[in-house]
């Protein structure tokens, strides 16, 4: 089911800013008997990346209620988009800055599904992220880079593609955050240049805290990636992801993807 | 009006992925009496710009009909908007892909009337380009970069801001290529890692060869503009335009910009 602001349709202003110039931002994120899951964590999330972009951010409650309505029974998917609206020609703002919320759901996908080995296969993208510190960490539609990442393999057994940017330093998935740990200490990516600094990494590092794991969060190079004892990817549909096979590298569990699982959903929403 | 996939209508699909991550490309042309003008180097920047993102690009006749069919009497604008379609969530692109493609009309905006003043006040933009070699040249659909350059000032007198990338180096405008020239060269920023190789441009090169005007394309900082005796502005709306003031350095015309816009036109179509 979709909502364009509110109503139930299919479509969207053909000069909507959002098809014209990716003027916009967005949100996936997982329900469960139609109550959306870390609600209050994507609606912060929601309004830092509004503001970051000048844009009208929706009020909550009116959010939340469109995100039940869409949402199916059981476990399922809501993807929020918010835009600049239409716009007369030109990059300018509009003045009179009008909004759409595109609010739509979908099935959980087989590999987020209750009881899906935790272990997936990734690989290394030869696409290197463009550094721009005015966009990072935002989850803007600007999303090309991702696009031509994700098309560089087709083979259905690799889940991830693993992205550095253009001075070679680890960055993160194509669609998830990266975290590895070596000798008790976990490690994740600064996300300063680029990237998109997603609501489950905030969440596994306010764990690691409660829990006093030591976590830094820093530049590195694949290599360090290399020497971990378990690397993880993860996101809000996924949740934390343990990497088996990185190319030639392979990993066995020491513990690490299950403890921070746990330690996800033991803070409440 | 707007055609979208040849039909009368003023909405896309919600699903589509213009729209979701900006997975397309755009042109802006003039229209005369009905008829696109610099038709074969647009189509030729449209089928190169489509290939450079592996999207499909329309047939020529079928396209150029529609951009007939929307355009206004006298003179007028007309976006294409070329889109990899609707998709299923994932950033993956579809196996079946089937493109949208969106084709508007506007009026000439009241800058590019004939008779309007050739000379526009400019600003120089804090933001930096990110460079993205993959990305770079093509008129794509990501392009918040632009939107937030252009939101950096709202002083209607001030036609266009000038972008640097992170080095510091030219780039161009926010809606234009920009042109000096300096001792009887012509000079403009090489366009491999940032920026939009607009299809004026071309033609102001290919332009400058058969004058036998020395044209050097490269990379340059700010100094090279503020050093230069006459600096230019250019794209398919507005043809070549003067910078008669850039913050505070202020220029009179030497006579470039009447010479390069006969240039622009000489070449038939």
């Amino acid at each position: 089911m979709i909502l364009v602001n509110g109503d139930a349709v299919t479509v969207v202003d053909a000069l909507d800013r959002g098809l014209a110039y990716g003027d916009g931002i967005f949100r996936t994120l997982r329900t469960q008997d139609r109550q959306p899951v870390w609600w209050a964590d994507h609606f912060a999330k929601l309004v830092a990346d509004c503001a970051a972009l000048n844009l009208d951010c929706p009020d909550e409650a009116l959010l939340r209620s469109e995100v039940c309505r869409v949402s199916e029974a059981g476990q399922g998917i809501v993807k929020i988009q918010i835009t600049r609206g239409a716009g007369t020609r030109g990059y300018a703002p509009p003045v009179d800055q009008r909004g759409n919320r595109i609010v739509l759901s979908a099935p959980l996908p087989p590999h987020a599904q209750t009881g899906t080995p935790d272990g997936i296969v990734a690989r290394w993208c030869t696409l290197r992220l463009a550094r721009q510190p005015r966009l990072a960490g935002i989850k803007h539609l600007n999303r090309l880079e991702n696009v031509l990442a994700r098309a560089e393999w087709d083979d259905p057994a690799i889940f991830e593609g693993l992205l550095c940017d253009d001075r070679g330093e680890v960055i993160g998935g194509v669609m998830s955050n990266v975290f590895w740990a070596k000798d008790g200490t976990l490690f994740t990516p600064e996300l300063s240049e680029c990237g998109v600094a997603g609501v489950t990494r905030a969440r596994l590092l306010r764990a690691a805290a409660r829990r006093n794991i030591p976590a830094r969060i820093g530049r590195w190079l694949p290599d360090a990636i290399l020497a971990a004892d378990e690397v993880m990817i993860c996101n809000s549909v996924i949740g934390v992801r343990r990497i088996t096979r990185l190319d030639d590298r392979t990993w066995l569990p020491v513990g690490w993807t299950i403890t921070l699982n746990n330690a996800l959903h033991e803070e409440v929403d």
